[in-house]
């Protein structure tokens, strides 16, 4: 393949089987937009379904719409919609709290599924709010229960049968890094461990297939690729086998098995209902409906094709492009060791990082020297890489970053 | 006083010194709204600030938003405008997730005050969730924490040492009985336990005063009083004594020291933002604030005062016009022991509340016999209460309730 030009990048976008999905967000003018794996762009329709939800349910109906506007099964509803994109079944997946409590609950709950064993396993640098939120649930059973964390490589060695849990991220938020789900979940398996995955960095971008990976427990984010808005609530999948023995540590009444008999004593829901804990906020949850609607008619291999289509023509780009500047690919340059996003290297990222944002290419910085930039499929357009990428290249060859080097440090998940 | 009437209860608006504040919310036509205390009423600017919410802050500056539209001061924003509401000084609360999961983190993290003390103590027939939730707790401790439910007159006889947290909320959801806060956390704390308050159905309601009270910790809710849209997020307060020794026990990256430091290894967040764990959403916490505005150059004394003039006026409407009908006062009776809403037993309370609704006065039903209505200061007139009594008082003498009886239960908190 010779060095990919304008127009080759401009025939990529007419045989994208996807690019009409693009029409389904508000885009604002003048932006490339490559950090849709830390906040997804706006889906036109969000406004007035969040507006609805506020004005006629909330405002006209008022307390009504628990049962006449399906506030009750909303939870049920959107779990529902997520689970043909990862590879679920209907009744496996369920909406609440944030992904750090879903976690919580799931790791603390799976430790008495395998009684006796004293490991969670994990890796280091996995992401922060997985490290802590495990780091407490150890620290619920002290002297009894370990965080271990070993390095990628070593991950296979690590896991005897000491390891109850082991919880990786599916696609690293830093590096972009896959791991390959079916083969932890059966070497797990072998060991007589159980699996929870983060998919944080992968809903919405690959295709999923939890029950195909024989995976146990999963989480992800309402927020990142499946454009729920800031701070959307997030999910959680059970495998149907493991639901009538999974206990959540937080019992709540959205927990309840009859939630509306107002007893005094707990009963566990049956299937995967038995995840929630208190009231979950509609509004939060009416823009992720509206967020998974983007999803619909999208086949998740064509989503994933095009991710790893435009990873590789970023890497491209910038190495055909930026070659001279020193920025190091920071991400696996095999598509399939990777997730949709690709990171870079360099030294001056930050400044870097601060001087294409104000030239309208969003991606972000993670510390110390990482370029992220996230690749959303439903609504990137291969130009958006070429233009990115020009933009990246004057910034680095007329060096007007280093007026941005001691800004305020731009720093979110 | 003689019997009440129609110009008794306009003259009572007339001198209403909070008559203005109905002008803040937006109230559908033919409804007599006696459910705030379940889904608090829609502020009339609550629409504008979640359009701008989401299509200015989401939509336009996506991802800077968090930076440049003040998303990630939110939790502590709002629970700094919470904080003068409830007697709390600013930097004692904290909005976040749901009451439930807030109730789990602070009831857990205080039996670690107390080592040595066994007993969680609280209430049969206390709110539903804070139950399940305190049950959850005990059984995180198997042998070694147990809850102790002991009706209200024994209390203070059950109040020993070896209680490390007596959990009470404050105004009961059923039949608003009011505990006495001070009385109750002296005794308590001349025991050398510590308390927790769920305020649910008084904060926004009641001039709550938990310095004043020497309170230890309280949960409350987004939703009902405080107007914040359904499933609103929680609000938490830890006095600032035990700020630094009470540890949430589930550890997120909002709740770290430098969430932006992405370091492996958590380190609880000084203050009151230790409490957070996991990404807010955003837009149920752009509602919120426009709920918490509602309550803007208002006095709490105000609110309570009014509460209980229309508690006692709904008493008095009922027992006068009613009073044949064989409705029994299910709350007390004196102001001082009540909260901001009341109730009645009868034996077709479920068929007769839902006449009234569909006749547009809204209130609530809880099994097995009770009508339920909330009485909200700042958007419900003296006259409203008339007009729901004269429904009352049709639906019960034409029986006209009787055709509801089979209709599917109506019941949400």
């Amino acid at each position: 393949m010779g060095i990919l030009s304008h127009d080759d990048l401009a025939g990529m976008d007419e045989a994208d089987p996807l690019a009409w999905a693009r029409d389904r967000f508000s885009l604002p003018e003048g932006v490339v937009y490559l950090d849709g794996n830390s906040l997804g762009a706006l889906p036109t329709a969000a406004p007035g379904a969040v507006s609805d939800a506020v004005e006629r349910a909330w405002g006209r109906d008022l307390i009504r719409s628990w049962n006449t506007n399906g506030w009750i099964d909303a939870p049920s509803r959107l779990g529902d919609r997520i689970a043909p994109l990862i590879g679920a079944e209907a009744g496996e997946v369920v909406v609440a709290d944030s992904t750090s409590v879903n976690l919580f609950k799931l790791a603390a709950g799976a430790l008495a599924l395998r009684p006796g064993r004293s490991v969670i396993l994990t890796e280091p640098a996995n992401f922060p709010t997985d490290l802590y939120v495990l780091q407490s649930v150890a620290a619920l059973h002290p002297g009894r229960v370990t965080l271990r964390t070993v390095p990628r490589s070593e991950l296979a060695h690590a896991l005897d049968e000491d390891v109850a849990l082991v919880v990786l991220t599916h696609v690293h938020y830093k590096t972009a890094e896959r791991w390959p789900m079916t083969a932890i979940t059966r070497l797990a398996h072998a060991k007589g461990a159980l699996t929870l995955w983060d998919l944080s960095h992968s809903a919405g971008a690959l295709a999923i297939d939890l029950n195909a990976a024989g995976a146990d427990l999963a989480v992800g984010c309402g927020y990142k690729y499946f454009n729920g808005g800031p701070g959307a609530p997030s999910f959680v999948f059970v495998a149907e086998r493991h639901q009538a023995a999974l206990e959540s540590p937080i019992w709540g009444w959205m927990g309840h098995a009859a939630p509306f008999d107002f007893v005094d004593d707990h009963a566990h829901a049956p299937g995967i209902r038995r995840q929630l804990v208190g009231t979950p906020s509609i509004l939060a949850l009416a823009a992720l409906e509206a967020g998974l609607a983007t999803f619909e008619g999208i086949e998740m291999g064509q989503v994933e094709a095009k991710a790893l289509a435009m990873g590789a023509a970023l890497i491209d780009l910038v190495e055909e492009r930026c070659g001279e500047f020193g920025l190091a690919l920071a991400s696996p340059r095999d598509g399939a060791l990777r997730g949709s996003h690709v990171s870079f290297a360099h030294p001056e990222g930050y400044a870097i990082m601060q001087a294409l944002i104000a030239r309208g290419v969003i991606g972000d910085f993670r510390a110390p020297d990482i370029l992220r930039f996230g690749l959303t499929p439903l609504y990137l357009r291969f130009i958006d890489l070429w233009d990115a990428v020009e933009h990246l290249r004057e910034v680095l060859a007329t060096r007007d970053y280093e007026q941005d080097r001691f800004r305020r440090r731009q720093a979110v998940t």
